[in-house]
């Protein structure tokens, strides 16, 4: 299998953090989203929507759309398992996945946030005012959410888990202050990366990641 | 069961449709959005987050989120069934929903285009381009995956169709040209519309509908 993503892709973390999960090994193709690769013809035969990630199978087919990418792991490497069995346990787990996935992650990705400022002229303190709204939007539904510890749901890693922590991972890169307004969500980053599968799928320790000083 | 709603909640329409593709009798609760009363302390209490839709089901628990909303449905009220058991095929109906749910409807939705106007001053004419973009995006990448008829995955209806009929639905009262831009996304759209589930949910159906005059 083939995962074409880029290091600082929340999207890619996320389907990264499930491959180690899951033990699978799988290629990294580099698709460096600020030269614009993902909207080159090599990539859009593989994707036509010029998104990433994108996941080659072993038969030539590919998947698109992260959490489906997710989805398709779990179903085809059931171990470890990220959904719970009981059918509303895992649909709690879901609202959060779909938390992160369509209330933050939409709304604050670098395409969106060029949007604002090529389109309508917004400046450095209106862009960060619009990600800290729906971070704390989308955080404080996570809160809310969460009642156990040391994961969103008890002791089990599940895909909650694997949403929370790139987007918690972005939102403390920019400063957001995410310890003092959410402490459980922080609590929960904390904890996922004490896990080598979660270290080991961080931006910082990918093989297309850029030096700090870039 | 309960469903907290709102007719013109793309959200909430797609939960509508498959219930009554379930054929499940279920009660309507209007939180009118226009009225602010999502964020009112009556419905925190049903969701946290304050979006609507909310799911109450007979033994007093709530659910959030549509996407995960119907996939408990679905997986409690299994007849018929609105995903394929083949896992692949099942992660290309679900790459479908989640281009629909989580790069266009979270952008294009009021609470967002109410903060566009009132936080970083777009016009009207800013405000459609905006729409714009995304529809074009994301229907432009739904048209790419439709390879079938007369539903987006062949003659049975799944889980992305239920996603596109209210996206296409909110894209036309805004005047985007979808037949002329989309045509496969239109076909479907307009097949739907045939079927008595698709009409019994749609918005100007709904008790709480107000008349185009208003």
């Amino acid at each position: 299998m083939k995962l074409y993503g880029y290091w600082r892709s929340s999207a890619a973390y996320r389907v990264r953090i499930a491959l180690q999960l899951k033990g699978i090994d799988c290629q990294q193709v580099t698709v460096n989203l600020l030269k614009g690769e993902q909207g080159a013809a090599a990539y859009l035969a593989v994707n036509p929507a010029g998104l990433i990630p994108a996941l080659e199978l072993d038969d030539g087919r590919y998947l698109s759309q992260s959490t489906a990418i997710i989805q398709w792991l779990d179903s085809e490497h059931p171990q470890p398992p990220l959904l719970p069995d009981d059918a509303f346990d895992r649909a709690q787990v879901l609202s959060c996945v779909y938390t992160v996935a369509c209330e933050i992650h939409p709304l604050n990705n670098i395409g969106i946030l060029n949007y604002l400022k090529s389109e309508l002229g917004a400046d450095k303190a209106q862009t960060l005012a619009w990600m800290t709204a729906w971070f704390k939007r989308g955080f404080a539904s996570l809160e809310a959410s969460i009642s156990a510890a040391p994961y969103c749901f008890g002791d089990r890693v599940t895909m909650a888990d694997i949403f929370l922590v790139p987007m918690a991972y972005n939102a403390l890169r920019f400063d957001y202050d995410l310890g003092s307004l959410h402490p459980k969500v922080m609590a929960v980053y904390e904890a996922c990366n004490t896990l080598p599968a979660f270290g080991d799928a961080r931006p910082e320790n990918q093989p297309d990641a850029v030096p700090p000083s870039y």
